[in-house]
C-alpha cells in the first residue's frame, strides 16, 4: 500500500507494487466502525445525522473512524483519476470463442448465443433432477415448440404462484407491481406466434422479471420507494426491456428491491421485505432482491437487476443463482434510474450460466452505449465444442479468499479443487493490493453519485417518506467533498492497473462472492430497516472477474456487502 | 436555461433547447461579485479565507453570491455527467484535408503538415513587412538551408536578446529558467546536422520555448512557484518535448507563468511579472504568459503552453499571436504537471497559423493519449490548393459576440466582414445557451481538480511560500462538494450536446477571444498579486471552436478571463 504521512497514506506508484503471492503488501481487513442498529436507535441516529452542526460533526467522526480521510481524502496517489471504467480494447483471436458481428439484431444475437451452447440432448441429461426442478430458457422453448405447454398456460400458473407467494404464510414480497392483464395479453400474443410457427427467438414466451429500477411499461418505476414514481413518471421501456420484447420475452412485472438500491439486505419498509426462497426467515440480499428471489424460486429462468456495488451479485449469491454484472458500457443504460453514472450497470440473474448468456446476448447493444467506451466485439465461448475448453488459469488471493466464514471457505475451496481435478484448470496465487481501500473508494464514489442524482428529488421530499436506513445512508452519502470523490477515482485507476496486470497471466480472478451467508430478518427491522455495516461491509467485499470472453466482465468494483457463496460454484463450474 | 425552483435552476432537457437566433434562451451576463483587490487587502482576504469557521462562512457567501449553488450545486440537470470531454468520432472524407496515417513518425507528420502549406514563393510575398518582422519556422528552415545563418548564430542572438530583455528598463521576465550551455550545445548539434545536409525536419534548429508547467531537461519544473520543483523533481522530458527534440527543435528554456496556472494576469510574485511586448506597462495575460510574450517579441516562432481554462488562448489574444488548444487527448499529457485531469491540455502559441500547425503536427500523438478517447485520424487542411477553400460557415451568437469592449467589437466585426467579402464565407446567427453557467461549471471543475492534485503538496507547505492571490484561489478551490463537481460535469454534457448540434450546420463558432484588452500592471500588485475577478471572469468568456479539420479543436471550455482580441483575426484570416 504505502507509507502513512502525517494525515494519509502515501501510495507507491502502481507499477512498483508487487502482485506476486510473496508480496509484502498487507491485507487490511475491513474494520467497520459502526454499530448494528435497528428500531428506535436507527431513528435517533438518522435525526442526529440530519441536524446541521451536530450532523456534520458526527459525519466527520464517522468518516475519520472508518478511514475515509486516511485512505482516500488525505492520501497521496500518483495516478490520475479514471472516471469511466473502460479498459483498453483488446481483440484476440481464439478458436474457443465466437465473435458476434456488430450489425446483428437482438434476435440474431440470441441465436448466436444459443448456437454456442451444448446441443439439446446433452442438456437434457443434466436436467434430470429428481427434486425441485427449475426450468431453463431452453426448457420453455422446447416445451412451447413441442406444444407440451403454451405461454398462456405458463402465464396462468405464474400469476397463481405469485399470488400465493404474496400471502401468508409466505409473504415473500417478490414483486412491487405485476399486472395480470398485461401478462396475459403478452402470453396470448406469444402463444399465437407459436401457433403460427413464428416465435421470435428462444426467449419467446419465456417469463422474465425486471427490477423496479428499470423503466418498463405499463408499470411505474418506484426504485423501491413510495414516492419516486410520482416525481419521475415512467414514460417508456428502458432499452434493455425493449430488446427483450423484440425477442418475444414475457415481461412478468417489477421486482422488489432495497429502497433506492442503497442497501443490500432487501429489507424494504414500503413494499415488504423480500424473503429468501431457501429459508423465508432469512434475507435474500439486495438491492436486486426480488429478481434473485424469483429466479431462485423457479418463477422465472432469468430476471434483470442493476448492480452498482454488488446489487446483482450479492442477492444471486445469497439465493444460490447466477449473477452477472457485465462489462461497463456493454448493456445500454437508458431508461434505468440514474442513481449513479460510473458504477451501476444492468445485470442478469439466472438459474444457469447458459440462461445468463442468452439474456446477455439479447440485451447487449451492438455498439457500446457509452460515448467514452470503445468495446471489442461481443463474443461467446463455444461451449458446444467437442474438445474441452483449454486450460483456464484461476488467480486467487489467499488472504482475501479465506477472509470469510468457515462454511463458505470450505465450499469454495472444494469448488476450486473440483475444477482442478475435473477440468485440469490451474490456480495461481496472487496478491491484490488495497482491497479495503478500494471498498472505501467505491463507497465514496457511489455515495457521491447517488446523492447528486437524487438531490433535486430529495429537496422536494418530506424525509418521513423515506425509510430510516435510507435516511441515514443519504445523510452520509451527501457528505463527500470533490477531493474525496476525485481521489477515489485515482484509487480506481490503480485497481484497474492491478487487475490488468493480474489478468495478463490469468483468465479469472476467483473468490467467494460474499463473506457471510444470509442472516435472519429481525422483526424490528421490518419497519425501520436496519443498519448493519458490520454484517455488511465488515465481512465481505468480493467479486469474480472473468475474461474468458476476451472482455472483462464486472470490471473492478468490490461488493461492499455480505452473503453466502453459491454463485461462485455456479459461475465457474457451469462455465 | 430553465425555471428556478426554490433553490436552483431546473434545466430543460438539452434536446428541447432552441439554438436558433430567435431562441427565447436569455444571455446571462457574468455578474462577478468580488471586489478588485491588491496589496494588503488581498492578504487580509487570504487570512480570513484560511480560517476554519469564518473562512467556511465567507466561502459560502462568496459561492452563493456568485450563483454557484443556484446554477450548479442545487440545479436540476437531466443529463448524465461527462468526465472526459471526448466527442463521438466522425471521419468524413473531404478533398480539402489530408488525413495523416497513424503510423507516421513525428518528423514524417511535420513533413505532411508542411506539404499542406502554400509553397514558399507565395509566403515570401506575405512576409514583406517593412517594420518589425517575426521569423516563421519556414524562414528559419530556409535560412539554415541556404546557409544565410546557422542555428549557432541564432542561439547566440537569442541568448543575448533574452539577457537584455531581463534587465532594466525592460524587466520583461519572459523566462523562469534558461541554460546558455544547454542551448549552445543543442545549437551546435543542429548546425552540424545542416552541415552534413541531414536536418531532422523543418523544425531543426528552430528555437521553441516551453512553459514551466511542462517537464523539460535540464530544467526543474517550478509551475511558477518557489517550491514545487523541490517536492516534485523533474526526471525527464514530457512527451511533447521529446517529440519536438526528435524533430530537431532547439529548446530554449522554460517560460514564466502565473503561479500554478491558477490566474490569468501573468503577474508572478516569485519570478517577476511577464510584461506585454506591445506595451510593457501592461499584463500579457496568462497563465502561459512567458510563452505568449516570447512569440510576440519575435524571440521564438512558437512556444508550448498548457491551457485549462484559457491559459493559452488568453495570453495569445492579449499578445496578438495565435493560440491553439487542441482537441482533448490529441497531444500526450505525460510529463505535464497534473494540475487537473479533464480540462488541461498542452497548447501552442505561434506567430502564424502555419507555424501552429507545424508544431501541432510534431507533438500530436499518433494514437490518442487518453485511454477513454477514440479520436479520428489527424488531418490538415490543404492550404496549398489552387482552388480556394470552399465556403466555410461561421456560427455567431450575437449577444455574446457583442458582450465586450467597443474596440474589440469593432475589430472583430471588421474581421468577419472581411472574411465574408474576400472569401465568401458565410456567417449564421445561433444561440449558445447557458454560457455563464458553463463558466461556473468550468470553474467548479478546474477548482476541484486543481486543489485535489495539489493537496498532498499543500499539506507539507508553509502557506507563506505561496503568493497571496494563489492562497485566496486555493482556499476557494478546495471548497467544492462532490455534488457540485458532478453537477458541473452534467452541465458539460449539455454544452457538448449544444456544440455538436451547432457544429452540424457550421464549421467554426466565432467570437472575440476575450472581452477586454490588456490592462495596466499596478505596482502594488507586483508583490501580492491581485484579485480582479471583475476584469477577469466578469468581462469575458470566449472561445473559438473550429472543425475545419473534421475534428473539434478546443472542445468546449470558456476562457474565464480578460483580454484583447487579436487572435481571432489571426486565427480566422490566416486559416
Amino acid at each position: 500500500m504505502g507509507l502513512f504521512n502525517s494525515c494519509g497514506v502515501v501510495y507507491k506508484p502502481a507499477k512498483d507494487v508487487d502482485l506476486s503471492p510473496t508480496s509484502s503488501e498487507f491485507y487490511l481487513k475491513a474494520n467497520v466502525k459502526a454499530p448494528r442498529m435497528i428500531g428506535v436507535v436507527v431513528k435517533i441516529f438518522a435525526w442526529v445525522l440530519e441536524m446541521r452542526i451536530l450532523g456534520k460533526l458526527l459525519l466527520y467522526v464517522l468518516k475519520a473512524n472508518n478511514l475515509i480521510y486516511k485512505l482516500i481524502g488525505d492520501a497521496e496517489i500518483e495516478e490520475s483519476p479514471v472516471f469511466c471504467p473502460s479498459h483498453p480494447v483488446e481483440e484476440k483471436e481464439s478458436e474457443e470463442v465466437k465473435h458476434i458481428d456488430f450489425d446483428l439484431s437482438e434476435t440474431e444475437q440470441v441465436q448466436e448465443a444459443v448456437s454456442c451452447l451444448p446441443t439439446w440432448s446433452e442438456r437434457e441429461v443434466n436436467c434430470l433432477n429428481p427434486s425441485f426442478h427449475r426450468w431453463t430458457i431452453m426448457d420453455y422453448a422446447r416445451a412451447y415448440h413441442s406444444k407440451k405447454t403454451t405461454p398462456l398456460t405458463v402465464a396462468e400458473r405464474f400469476v397463481a404462484a405469485v399470488s400465493e407467494s404474496s400471502k401468508p404464510p409466505f409473504n415473500m414480497s417478490f414483486f412491487i407491481n405485476y399486472d395480470v392483464e398485461d401478462i396475459m395479453k403478452q402470453a396470448a400474443e406469444s402463444t399465437k406466434r407459436y401457433e403460427l410457427g413464428r416465435p421470435l427467438s428462444v426467449l419467446d414466451g419465456v417469463p422474465i422479471a425486471v427490477k423496479d429500477e428499470i423503466d418498463c411499461l405499463p408499470y411505474p418505476t418506484t426504485g423501491g420507494t413510495s414516492w419516486l414514481h410520482k416525481l419521475r413518471p415512467c414514460t417508456g421501456d428502458a432499452s434493455c426491456v425493449k430488446y427483450l420484447r423484440l425477442c418475444g420475452a414475457l415481461i412478468v412485472g417489477k421486482t422488489n428491491m432495497h429502497e433506492l438500491g442503497i442497501g443490500t439486505s432487501g429489507i424494504n419498509p414500503h413494499h415488504g421485505s423480500t424473503r429468501n426462497p431457501y429459508n423465508s426467515s432469512r434475507i435474500c440480499g439486495g438491492s436486486s432482491s426480488g429478481s434473485a428471489a424469483v429466479v431462485a424460486a423457479g418463477l422465472c429462468p432469468a430476471a434483470l437487476g442493476v448492480d452498482g456495488g454488488g446489487s446483482v451479485r450479492i442477492p444471486a449469491s445469497l439465493c444460490g443463482v447466477v449473477g452477472l454484472k457485465p462489462t461497463f458500457g456493454r448493456v445500454p443504460h437508458s431508461g434505468v434510474l440514474p442513481l449513479n453514472w460510473t458504477v451501476g450497470m444492468v445485470g442478469i440473474l439466472a438459474g444457469t450460466i447458459e440462461d445468463a448468456f442468452i439474456v446477455y446476448a439479447a440485451i447487449s447493444s451492438k455498439l457500446p452505449s457509452h460515448q467514452n467506451t470503445a468495446l471489442p466485439k461481443l463474443c461467446f465461448p463455444l461451449l458446444n465444442s467437442s474438445r474441452p475448453i483449454s486450460s483456464i488459469t484461476l488467480a486467487k488471493y489467499g488472504e482475501w479468499f479465506n477472509d470469510c466464514s468457515d462454511d463458505i471457505r470450505v465450499c469454495c475451496s472444494n469448488a476450486l479443487d473440483k475444477l482442478q481435478k475435473h477440468h485440469g484448470w490451474k490456480s495461481v496465487e496472487v496478491t491484490i493490493p488495497e482491497i479495503e481501500v478500494m471498498r472505501l473508494a467505491h463507497y465514496s464514489t457511489i455515495a457521491s453519485e447517488c446523492s447528486t442524482s437524487l438531490s433535486s428529488y430529495l429537496e422536494k421530499l418530506d424525509s418521513s417518506q423515506l425509510g430510516w436506513d435510507a435516511r441515514v445512508a443519504l445523510a452520509v452519502y451527501g457528505s463527500f467533498s470533490s477531493k474525496e470523490y476525485i481521489k477515489a477515482q485515482k484509487i480506481r485507476n490503480r485497481q484497474m492497473y492491478f487487475h490488468r496486470k493480474i489478468l495478463a497471466h490469468a483468465d479469472v480472478i476467483v473468490s467467494p462472492t460474499t463473506g457471510v451467508t444470509a442472516y435472519p430478518i429481525l422483526n424490528a427491522a421490518l419497519k425501520t430497516g436496519e443498519l448493519d455495516y458490520i454484517n455488511g461491509g465488515g465481512l465481505s467485499a468480493r467479486w469474480h472477474i472473468c475474461r474468458v470472453f476476451k472482455e472483462i466482465l464486472e470490471p473492478f468494483y468490490p461488493l461492499p456487502e455480505m452473503a453466502r457463496s453459491v454463485s461462485m460454484d455456479a459461475f465457474l463450474t457451469e462455465l
